[in-house]
């Protein structure tokens, strides 16, 4: 059960499983308005998500690899529910990594540029791993694909691409729950 | 059941519930070596840390506050098992924000000033309510009192501070699993 659809210019309601949230739009730039998928301080609204999400998981995988922050209970919840291990990268450099893997994101929807880090102990259990890259949110996919080449810097395979909410023209092969307007 | 106990200078094992995990120890400055204790990518751990923290609540709780990023994934399964709401503050100012709380941390271990911030509309959720500040590890305390200024300038009251481990010599009325060595 799912669905989205528009009420106003100031909200989207969307219905994932038996959960329905109305998410509220905010102005991006000159973009319009954009909806606002928030998986963070909703653990019922996460929690529909990675139950619809979970069939979804590529056959063979082996490992999770998200980053933060909004899809950080989403991935904790699948990891969970699956039983497979997850990864998670940063977007800053933390005291502690120890040989981090470093990855830029090449292209970014708003024009800011970001770096993703991946801890060396976190990234050496990728190594021979069939990994699904698991996101809330894919929009020009940029992230997505900086992942992608978090997993074979680290020797491993993507399995996949699985994210919540599709939203835009990413032409990767992105299994998804809903589509959502990219604005409104 | 539960237990710390340090197996030489680089680990240190730690069993919460049933789940037993030797944490690494990284070098801090001139500290020496501090036990890094991750939930991110241990939904397990997680999972027995928030179980064991469930019954510590304090009653009359009705909102949970914490703060990104390693607390996260604990934060919303102690929302999942006690059904309570949780809210989270960000260590960055996100775009979509609107009128939000900004809150500097009074002191920082490693003399690194930081800034919390708490959008509007989730500010809005602590007014008159009590909430219990939840966190991963506690070491000065500097964070959970800029936690605690966010509820109060929020219109809401601190109900409790809930750790999973303390880590130092914090002054706060703090309910915690375990305790955690300093430095090894």
């Amino acid at each position: 059960m799912g669905g989205v659809s528009q009420l106003d210019k100031t909200a989207l309601s969307v219905t994932v499983g038996d959960v329905t949230r109305e998410l509220p739009t905010v102005r991006v730039g000159s973009v319009g308005r954009v909806p606002l998928v928030e998986f963070i301080g909703d653990s019922a609204f996460t929690n529909a998500a990675a139950e619809a999400m979970l069939p979804l998981i590529p056959e063979g995988t082996e490992v999770l690899l998200t980053v933060v922050t909004n899809a950080l209970p989403l991935a904790h919840e699948l990891s969970d529910r699956s039983g497979l291990p997850y990864e998670v990268a940063r977007k800053k450099r933390r005291t502690y990594m120890q040989a981090p893997l470093i990855q830029e994101v090449p292209s970014m929807t708003l024009g800011v540029s970001e770096t993703l880090w991946l801890d060396g102990p976190h990234a050496a259990r990728l190594k021979d791993k069939r990994v699904t890259i698991v996101q809330d949110v894919v929009a020009s996919g940029g992230t997505a694909q900086a992942l992608a080449r978090l997993v074979e810097r680290a020797g491993g395979t993507v399995a996949g691409y699985l994210a919540a909410f599709k939203q835009g023209n990413s032409q990767l092969p992105l299994i998804y729950l809903q589509e959502l307007p990219q604005s409104i």
